[in-house]
């Protein structure tokens, strides 16, 4: 059945969140407690855990999900093959949210007390290794159709390995921290496994239930890739040159708090010994003081970073849409269409 | 293929290892020292992470995955068979070791130094969650023999639901800390999660990959749960009445500490309301005192809590032994004797 229909942004949402809700209520069998909060984690509770009936307080952008979606779609396929992709994908990114959130010690997110900011560290440690099983069980459902029952081993190991690769990326970039001699492949590396494989396993996974030949999997895999690395590296941008009113955060916040993040690692690169010397005297352990940020941005400028990182996002966007091309080509129908307006939203997303 | 063939521990551990180390190897694609530590954890490394050439130290006693693989074999099925789901198996239980660890600040485990006391605490939530992950990689292998392939949706289903009942057990334990009101029935339900659930789908899994009915693998879950119920009370026991040579640790360890294990809940039950008033008075923050252990143990004596328990303990083996027999009776084959030497083994243990 060839579904030509385009979808907004709610309608995507319907397509896969009964699924998770679904899997997330298996979380309830053994504990409640764990069940309500991975719930509040997802937007679906409020922090004294009572159930969220009005508009939901920021659940996520949902990009990932949504991009399986759209891909399945432009294929010409049924959506709704996509949903126990989507849904998985969504679930596996919150459970690496709350982990994420316990290793950094970030106490925000999506606007509201993190996990483990309420419940302490072992508690939020459990949420996510629940949310991790749950996403599986939402995978399982492949198995429920018989157009993509026979996909189920094929996809559950690429689901698994996408986990080691984001698991991978943050061990890696939990070694960088404080490490001045960080080169900008292995940054790339690391944002590679934290951040891109998922979007990777997303454009793939679209494909491979709407029956993309193993070219066409190939291409939407490395359009993933790409996608995913873009959107890191602006990102790492936003950190430094994003104004208040664009990202809520202080602008170079990403200076001040000495994150290493690629304009930086850019920079050491190209600075003279006796800048990047001058570099080498900051005090890695403490945030760095006006002046040194102020320095910074300097050296920043005079190079000509941001340039440079912008070209290198711009390639990668090419790279992503000639990936995609290949196998959706733009105007093809109206899910192309969002997908590339997706992608086109994420270039030039200034927040 | 009938294999009545008997086979000591380490042949044992020959079939499912391998397959371990496959699974944990993928875990280095994106950084070697999560792959190293999680190799660390199961003793194929030392602290140093250079390899372990020597015989192991203590890599666990491996009870779940033999279990499964001795029902694979009771059942008169090929061993091979089980492989994938005992490898599973002996991760889940290692990535749950692993965050429990650092939930419970434990220093020691095997008597090596634990993950998270080497390496800190977010790296070690990373080494569970690559552990959680590969787990799943080394059940996916089922798909490979054409005797299993189609067990995939089932047996996957079954082995995070498993997972959602031993972090549902976890997340209940902790609720539980310095909690004077929790009931027998609600200890158990805990235990039920966090211990026995596992063993109840080492059994049930063995029993399926050998194609067992739906009543047999209904005893053989039924056989898992009661052994693992007595497994985790006899620990109860010995964590207040082992010696120091049976156990390690000092006698009454789970007094000094607060523990509210299953002998301490039923001794409240029973108390007068003026005994139960001089416990509660006790200060839960800090660990007992000589004289509050030994007026303790005065109670427990004068209630026959041991003995109360020792039966309790029985009745769940007997219940195990019976729901087994049904399935795979005693002295059908050789497997069979390993099966209820390793159950017999269980109830009578001292250490």
């Amino acid at each position: 059945m060839t579904i030509l229909d385009t979808r907004n942004d709610s309608q995507l949402d319907t397509l896969f969140e009964p699924l998770m809700q679904e899997a997330v209520a298996e979380i309830g069998q053994t504990s409640s407690l764990l069940e309500q909060i991975a719930a509040y984690h997802l937007g679906w509770r409020h922090t004294d855990l009572s159930p969220v009936t009005e508009t939901r307080p920021n659940p996520g952008k949902r990009i990932r999900p949504k991009l399986a979606i759209l891909v399945t779609m432009g294929l010409g396929a049924e959506p709704e093959l996509a949903a126990p992709v989507a849904a998985s994908i969504e679930l596996l990114h919150n459970f690496t949210l709350v982990h994420d959130d316990i290793q950094d010690r970030s106490h925000l997110r999506r606007h509201r007390p993190t996990v483990w900011s309420l419940w302490g560290e072992a508690q939020a440690i459990n949420v996510g290794d629940a949310l991790f099983a749950a996403s599986h069980l939402a995978l399982y459902t492949v198995a429920d159709r018989p157009e993509t029952a026979s996909l189920l081993p094929r996809l559950a190991r690429a689901f698994d390995r996408t986990t080691l690769a984001i698991v991978g990326g943050q061990t890696l970039d939990i070694e960088n921290e404080g490490d001045a001699s960080v080169t900008p492949e292995r940054y790339l590396q690391t944002i590679t496994g934290k951040t891109s494989a998922i979007v990777e396993f997303s454009a793939w996974a679209g494909g491979l239930v709407a029956g993309a030949s193993e070219v066409q999997l190939t291409d939407l895999g490395a359009f993933g890739l790409a996608t995913g690395l873009a959107f890191q590296i602006r990102d790492d941008l936003l950190g430094i040159w994003g104004t208040e009113a664009e990202t809520g955060k202080t602008p170079a916040d990403d200076i001040r708090r000495r994150k290493q993040t690629l304009p930086v690692l850019e920079l050491r690169r190209v600075l003279t010994p006796a800048e990047r010397a001058e570099l080498d005297a900051f005090d890695l352990s403490t945030p760095a003081s006006d002046a040194e940020v102020v320095r910074t941005l300097d050296l920043l400028q005079h190079y000509r970073i941001q340039e440079r990182v912008e070209h290198e996002i711009s390639v990668y966007h090419r790279h992503a849409s000639s990936a995609l091309e290949a196998v959706i080509p733009r105007g093809s129908n109206t899910a192309a269409e969002q997908l590339y307006a997706l992608l086109d939203g994420l270039e030039y997303r200034t927040g």
